[in-house]
Formats: structure tokens, C-alpha cells, sequence
């Protein structure tokens, strides 16, 4: 059994949507236990995370980057990153504005330098933009990218966002079943 | 009489017409003068990038970047740069690809990051994306994003993002003029 | 008299004394006025950042990006962001890090994506890197990075790295009174 | 018998150093194979690429972003790209410029979203920074940021740095036997 754990917040139910199909994804691959943290309850789940062999990382983004209360969380994370507690464990993200790019992309690179500080090996996307099956319409390569208006998070992000997110469940899911398998 | 000089370089004719849109909008703007410098050209053209008061950088975004042809201008430019040539002048920029996003803000960044080695200042976009005009649809911010996919530049990028381009032509016109007052 | 708002966040002091000196040097500018403005107290604040021709940045960086509570005060101004209250000002930015070079790169870049949000020009530093005046010793563009260990502000950041934070507030006052000139 | 391939530009010896150096690294994790190809030999060897395990992208920091010749080699990847010839295999990277910091993260960072592009897992640094063996002394993560001025490479980059190469080259090897194990 390998086990993903996905950390977001979520402002106002968006995010979270997103989440829950990152989380329904890696369920699909067998053997994968993956479970949702929201940073607000963190305190509670810190073992969890070194538990864990991937994480992905999760949040809107506001004035170009991660929330505030992720950015909090990620902060508060200096005690595992100098004891190397989440070295070598696998790692991917996601994010999501009201516009198609919405300097989205810079939040996945922050996503990305943080997961690297932490020692962590990064699992993007690997499927091409805007193909047959609807995924990835937006663009995305480094992590998923969805778009939700002001609207309720029961309209947007789209069956199209939905479904670019339960494929990165399934690739973390199944990168991280082969990368166990030597430990 | 301020002078504006777009640097681009076109690999299809898409970033052409962005240059051009944005050239329009900048000579909307009394009292500027805008012409363009394919990449190809630079050759011919140091002097003219010495001589403006404001530079304009276009490239297309290929594998989540500028394309090799401008990254070959942004190299050759090591000597202006050392002898200071640019500093203080303005600068901003736009780039286009296939997808909504596509990675074209890492474009952009580099850009930015780019125009800062020079010691310029960057003038970006200062219009809510998806507004009421149609301009920034696609929600950027540091500078102009347009959408091409492989048709003809007459067909895209589209209406919406030539008008973006021009809104960006003016806006960098309209800061050149306030910024050489005191020259 | 023109106005520069100096907006941190210090954790243990470090980023405060760098503050400080941008403050120094952009009081060194005849005719202007310069404030800073700790993050914690940023309610008290809007109106003059509103007031303000010219925001400075500073934030140190952890865990590669802006500091929790400063990424807490760039949420909150989404107010003044939908309403474009700071438009056309002038920006730069700072940062420290214990490393030389410790991903404070993304945090600036952060910075510089964040005042194109709010529609603001940027400033970087116009000095070459590891000049015979010995500012700008990290070779850094968009804006100040300084170094700081776990040991007392009085001893780090050095004096190298004050000079260069001097350096960016006159750059900012300097730039601040040329565009203000039209307006 | 895993493959390492490492894809480079040097455009003064510098960059040859640190590429041989990750070579060095991989090639003592026992079963692994290294090659080291010069993008101005890239046409003889697109074959050894797809025939790789993991590839490494190294390249001079010029202008804050990968150099000229390097991003030649990116664009000319968009045929593997389009037929998804290097997903899923593993990529590290490595950069060089002759000041601590001189935004060698950009480059860092355009490295990785090209690796995104790609398909592949990006693999980071695992080692805390400045710590005790004198590697990383720069304080990188996402890649091997080294420093060279204009000496001869004999000289410079020093002895950490080369260290800091080698352990990239290490991991990097370490990590395609493991994940090469499934396959």
C-alpha cells in the first residue's frame, strides 16, 4: 500500500474540488491510499506527512502565488526540511484562478523550488495540451492548472478541469507505486 | 519626439502580428515615433536600440521560453550591457503560443528578468484581465499573452488579443512620454 | 515632496535593518519622504500606501518564496487591487536569505509578478554585479538580496549588502521624482 | 546498466568542468552508464537521448536564462516532445555564471519546466546548504548552481562546487536504478 497525501487549502470550496479529484485519481491506481489535509488542519496530520511516499500540493492562487494560509504551511514546514524528513519522497501540485493563465504558472514554481528544497523528487504532467481527451486544455505542464469564476464550486472548475486532475492522481498513484518498489 | 523600438522575432508570422498591433498602439500616442527590429536584423539595428527611449520585447514561447533565435539576440546583447547602454530606458514585452497558458508567463519573467540585468525599468499591463473591453482574456499581468494555434496569422491570434497588443503599444507610449519629461 | 512606503516583514530583525537602509538611501534624495510599514501593522496603512508615489517590497525569503505574513498582507490587498488604487506607481523590492543565493530569486520574482498585478512599474538595481564599490556582491537584478545567518542584525547582513540596499532607495527616489514630474 | 545522458553547453570550458564532474558522479553508482553530449554535436546523438534512462541539462547562465546555443537544442526538441520520446524518464540540471546568485535560478528554473514539458520527473538537490562537506555552499535546491569568473576553468569553479556536481551525479544515478527497477 503506498500512500499519497494531498495538502491544499481552499478560499472558497474551489480548490478543494480540484483536491478531491487528485484524490480520486490516485485511489483508481490499486494499492494507493491517498488522503486530503487541509492546511488548516495541519498540526494535526505533520506524522502524516513524513508517512506519506508522495505529497501533492495544492492552492489557489492569489496575487500571483500560493494563498497566504498555504504559504503559512509551507513556512511552518522548516522543522521537517531540516530534518530531511521528506527527502526522496515524491511530489506534484496544483492550482487555480479565475483566468485561463492568471499567473497560475508561477505558483507551481514555487511549488516546485519548495518541493525541491525539501529534497523531493517533482511529477508533472505528461500529457500533451488540448488533446483528444480534453485534458490539459489550459496549457499546463509542471502541475495541473483549472479555472473557476466566481460561481459555485458545484459549476467550476469544469468537467474538463476535473478530469486534467484525476489524471495527475493517477500519475502520482502510479510514479509512486514504481519508485516504492525498491525501499 | 519619444522613439519606442520592438524587438521581436517571428517564427510564423504570429509574433509579427503582435509586434505590429503593438507598434500601432504606440504610435497612437502623439509625439512617439515606434518601429520594428526582427531579431534577424539586430545586426543593423544596435544603434537604434541605443537610441530609443523605451525597448519592446516579443518573442514566441517555445518549449516554455523564449525561442532560441531571441535567446541568440538576448546573448548578443552582453555588450550593451556591460557598458550600460539601456539603463534607465523602458522596457516590456509580450509572447504567444498555442494553449490559454502554455507556459508563456515563464516567457515573460524572463523578460523581466532580462530588462533587469540591463538596469531598465518595466512598464507591464495595468488592465484587470477579462474586463469589459475585451482585452486580457487570458489574465496577465507582467505583459501582453496572445494565443496562436498553427493557422494563419490572419485568422489568430484574434481580435481580442491584437487589442491587447495595442492597449500595451500605448501604455508603454504613454510611460515614455512621462518618463523623458525630465531628460 | 514625493513618497516612498516601505512595506516588510521581519522575522528576527535582518530583513528590518535592510529596510531601514533602503530608507536611509531614499531619504538621501532631496524632496522626499520615506516611511516604513511593518506588515503587522498594515491595517493602520492602506491610506498610505494608497498616498504613496512609490512601494517598496521587502520580505525575507523562506522556504524559496515571500515569508508567510508578508504573502498574508499581499491577499489583503485585493481590495486596493480590484480597485486599481495603485496603478502606475512606482515598485522594487528586497529580500535576504541565509545563502548567497538560496532561491531568493523566486521570492523577487514574486515581488516583481505581484506589482504587475497591481498594474505598478518596476525598478530593479541598474549596478553591475561586484563592482569596485562593492554593492550588489550576490549579483542580483530585480532587486536587493542580502545574507543574513542565525547570528545578531548587527552583524549580518554586512555592510557590503546595506550599501547596496542604500543604493536601490536612492534608485527608487531618484526614479520617484522623474515620473512624478508629469503628474 | 542504467544510461545517464548529459546534454551541455560551454561556451568557455566552465560549464564542461561541472558537466564532467556529474559525469564523474553518476559513473560511481555502479551500473551506471554516462555520456557526456555537446549540444553543438546534437544531431549525431537524438538516439543516445531517447536511449536514455535520466538526462541531465546543463548550461551557462547568460542574461539570466539558459545561453542562446542551449535553447537552440530545447527548440529542436519539439519533435521528441510532440512524440513524448523522453517521458517518464528522469532529468536533473546544472548552471553556472560568475557571480553567487546572478538569477542562475531562472535558468534553474526554465531547465525544469522544460523537463515538464517533456514528460519527465525532475530530480533536485538533497543536501542542506553550507552544510558540513562544503557542497551546495550557494544555497541551490532545484539543480547545481556553481560560479566561474573570467578564469581559466582549471581555476574555477572551485573545489565545492565541483563536489556539489558530483553529488548531483550520484543522486541523479542512484535514483534511475530505482526507478528503472519496474520497468
Amino acid at each position: 500500500m503506498t500512500k499519497v497525501a494531498i495538502v491544499f487549502h481552499s478560499g472558497f470550496g474551489h480548490t478543494k474540488v480540484v483536491a478531491e479529484r487528485v484524490k480520486a485519481g490516485a485511489e483508481s491506481v490499486p494499492g494507493t491510499h491517498a488522503s486530503l489535509i487541509p492546511v488548516e488542519e495541519i498540526d494535526a496530520h505533520w506524522a502524516d506527512l513524513e508517512a506519506a511516499d508522495a505529497i501533492v500540493f495544492g492552492s489557489p492562487t492569489y496575487m500571483g502565488n500560493v494563498s497566504g494560509p498555504f504559504k503559512m504551511f509551507m513556512d511552518a514546514s522548516s522543522k521537517p526540511w531540516y530534518e530531511r524528513k521528506w527527502k526522496d519522497k515524491l511530489a506534484a501540485g496544483f492550482t487555480i484562478s479565475g483566468s485561463p493563465s492568471g499567473d497560475k504558472l508561477n505558483t507551481l514554481q514555487s511549488l516546485m523550488i519548495f518541493a525541491m528544497q525539501h529534497g523531493m523528487v517533482w511529477v508533472g504532467i505528461a500529457e500533451l495540451p488540448q488533446n483528444d481527451e480534453g485534458t490539459n486544455r489550459l496549457g499546463s505542464f509542471s502541475g495541473v492548472m483549472a479555472q473557476a469564476g466566481q460561481v459555485s464550486p458545484d459549476l467550476e472548475p469544469n468537467l474538463e478541469d476535473r478530469k486534467s486532475a484525476e489524471r495527475l492522481g493517477q500519475r502520482i498513484a502510479t510514479a509512486t507505486a514504481r519508485w516504492a518498489k525498491v525501499s
